[in-house]
């Protein structure tokens, strides 16, 4: 890995290293809040930021995100988990700790169109992406030479509809090999397996390039034209075995007018299309976003 | 009607008496511009304001608004009408003159909810919005109040399912007694026959509560907060015995988050249809929209 | 008052007797989340709502909002004030319960311009604006006749420079017979003097035609005209003593182009004044609000 | 120069190759489009679009855009040139005309951040920025490498308060050396002389990170910070010897809230000064632009 990055990397990490997250998730009641808080006080956290929801505060769904900072985080990492067992049992949650300082560790694929794939190295190379970028695969050559120059490992493997089971194989060795957290289609044109899919669970951000639910599916931009929209959109998603149904994470849009024919829709849909990815992938990157019943909770 | 509106009315029609404006659409060629430029020149008249727009330049549709100033208009317009023929039938042209102190008729069709009413009247009222208000009608009595306090015809209709055909037959009485130009649909929730339909091409006007092509169809916004979208829009368009499927003249969004229920949606995108709709109608009566294969060119 | 707005607002009042919301200020410190989410839980309370935020995690001012919900809050109201108080005083908070069904009474202040008088009636006629609207002022008898067919009373108090002490004296009067909570400037274009302005800290809204700081002062769009530029904007701030230098509640902008004269551009603007306003007016009646050093926090 | 690139600007020259724009200026009278439009007919010119404005129909100034196809333009250039003249001087015209293959030669300048930069690169390597990319010079070494690797000369030019002089000679030097046509300053943060000024009239752009005339000069997001705002913008314009006053081209904003401290503010600022810089650079390399009385007109 580049030198400048990596520094960065570490400087985030140092600066971070006595910061947690928690997410939490569990039917509503009454408590909840007092206890997590008395919880944290206890172990000599500091709430730093704290968003909550409930879908209905009689019989819905809480949910709870917290960021704090410990003194001696890394030391008592394990402890703080143990013991929040016991609330997390009484309250029936489910919940995570995550610690700022473990980067995840992120692949992205990506095949002939490489606007979304330059705006995420962009970002991470100005210490805006904070991941461990630990290999690009491609089903083309395109972008070898500006991954590589980044030190970024490149795995070229040509697929179509015929090798799938193959080339998915192959992938998922790499992503286990890499020990890989979070999967980016960064306009990675080929439809994964179920069985992929099922092996990342929200794992998968996937940058489609329309305001869904408008025009699921292939060649939105002319369809878009077809229609005569005035609004052209991108939205990041989490990827299901429903094309372009799964959680949508973020969308955007830009006005266009009867000028624009169908490059011009693309080429204005690029920018929309990397800000919105980039907006996604970094709230996931933070533990943000929660997942329920098709929808996310972004805090 | 209201002397305040009446008077801004008049003061309107007085300062643009000698405005007109031209709408062209012919096969694209060579020496349109020229001959029709060359064409208001010799009429004496000033362009104002010009734009054109051509699918393709070599064999496209080539489209053209002029608005332009020309002493005396008032007792020049036959003959300007006249003269024009000639250049029309070389080209191939469809065209048409308007004239700016002639106010198009305007029906409202409302149902229960008056937003876009309330919108339309409060931009009547104050002079933004120019065309003769003639009548509003509605298959409910909310808004008689508020429509006759402000001097306008109201006219009850009850519609539903069984009655249309009658209903319709009412309702198209009235828009020919009243020598209707354009119909807003400001929230009429009833669907209009392919009859009513056809004896109005390109004079409905619908504002629908997303941005289609998402969420054609019945209750939108729920669908909107089933879907999980991250933004809610408008969109406002000609009618077409396609529901929903008729030219697009304008669209607008808001963003929104998991916190918004179905209500706090709605709430939101009462005022995006507003501005939505008040825009498209607008436009309409500025003659600036022109209606090709179901897209709309807006100058 | 119309009796369809006061249905609206005991309907509101009947869905939130049980509500209250809790508002915090003091430096920050481990201990406080769980010391006050503790302290509801023990009064019955369900949390609803909560945000935090802290303007430095070592050695800043930390702030809180929650809204809660709370069985048979009518008749607790008093003790769960008096409750508080030990949990305050232990960490030198400033702080504030307000109850929901306990309705802020707002005057509003207009001089000739009335579409943002207008949207605020509008809103609260839709029941979008949860307020007692106790009394309109104006300096100009515009709107005589559509505030009191609303049933409101309004008091046209001529003003000018020169009878400005007199002027505030009937106004200070009439908003301590009315009780008034909430002063909203809704395009009123007197300048308060010191003395007023000192009787209500933090409770004048105005709404500027312009994104401040750009533009401070008289005739902005003129101003904006002038320097070309390609946005225009509405700045929604708390008066203070320094002319258009109060704490910023909300700002939006709309796009123009060298097409827009004067004229236009304040067309566009009334648009922009209208939403800005509004949305601050509704923040402050939801104690949403809180002013830290010239600035505002909005939760 | 990159070979991939080079290859994109050819097929655009390929493609362009009988384009060409006329730009005009003059006093507002009868006649002016119908003589243009009829000589670029008679030269067998196509007109493509055609965009006009005048600031006042009666006693203004007009200002016109054409661009056009003509069979042959290579040869004609200068007899099209030499016939406009007899016209230009009827209607005591400014013009140009400008000829798509025709590439304008541009220079960046750059100091430390190199977001606007990079952004400029990115959409020239993607074909959508249609430049002579011919050099870049920056007061520091940090993207030397970035530059080169392009095959961009790049020139190291340390600057400040006190060599101001030698600098701008030497850049002057090169910039004639190199034939430049446009000048980008893309964050380049010295101050020009008027003397370097004078001599590139309406030919240097800079990107300033503030919703001008808001924040004129050092530290915009501090100051933006302290005033509270909650809008971020940036501003590109043309540059002039009075500080951040010269024309506007394009501006644009993001909304903030009081959770963004200033590294945010910067983060967010970015991506806005990135998008606005090369919005506003290709509407000048496209001669969309004209400048008159320090505001621009945009076609």
């Amino acid at each position: 890995m580049n030198t400048f990055v990596q520094n960065q990397l570490k400087s985030f990490q140092e600066h971070q290293k006595n910061r947690g997250r928690l997410l939490i998730n569990c039917a509503d009641q009454p408590g909840i809040v007092a206890a997590v808080s008395d919880f944290l006080y206890k172990q000599g956290a500091n709430i730093l930021e704290s968003s909550q929801y409930s879908t209905d505060p009689k019989e819905g769904t809480f949910f709870m995100r917290i960021e704090f900072e410990c003194e001696g985080l890394k030391e008592k990492k394990s402890n703080v988990e143990e013991n929040f067992k016991e609330i997390a049992s009484t309250f029936g949650m489910e919940w995570s700790f995550t610690f700022s300082e473990e980067l995840k560790r992120t692949a992205i694929f990506v095949s002939k169109e490489l606007h979304c794939l330059r705006e995420l190295l962009w970002e991470w190379q100005s210490g805006d992406l904070i991941t461990d970028l630990a290999l690009v695969i491609s089903n083309h050559e395109e972008c070898r030479e500006i991954v590589e120059s980044l030190g970024i490992p490149f795995y070229y493997i040509p697929a179509n509809k015929e090798n799938r089971p193959q080339v998915e194989k192959q992938q998922l060795e790499l992503l286990e090999k890499y020990e890989i957290d979070l999967i980016i289609l960064a306009r990675y044109m080929q439809i994964l397996t179920p069985t992929f899919v099922a092996q990342h669970p929200n794992q998968i951000i996937n940058i489609h390039h329309s305001f869904l639910p408008a025009f699921v599916g292939a060649r939105p931009y002319e369809r878009a034209y077809q229609r005569g929209v005035k609004l052209i959109g991108a939205t990041s998603h989490y990827v299901t075995n429903d094309l372009d149904e799964g959680p949508i994470i973020e969308q955007d849009i830009m006005r266009v007018d009867h000028r624009a024919d169908v490059d011009s829709l693309k080429k204005i849909g690029r920018s929309i299309e990397r800000s919105v990815l980039a907006r996604a992938v970094k709230w996931h990157l933070e533990d943000r976003i929660i997942v329920h019943q098709n929808k996310t909770i972004v805090f």
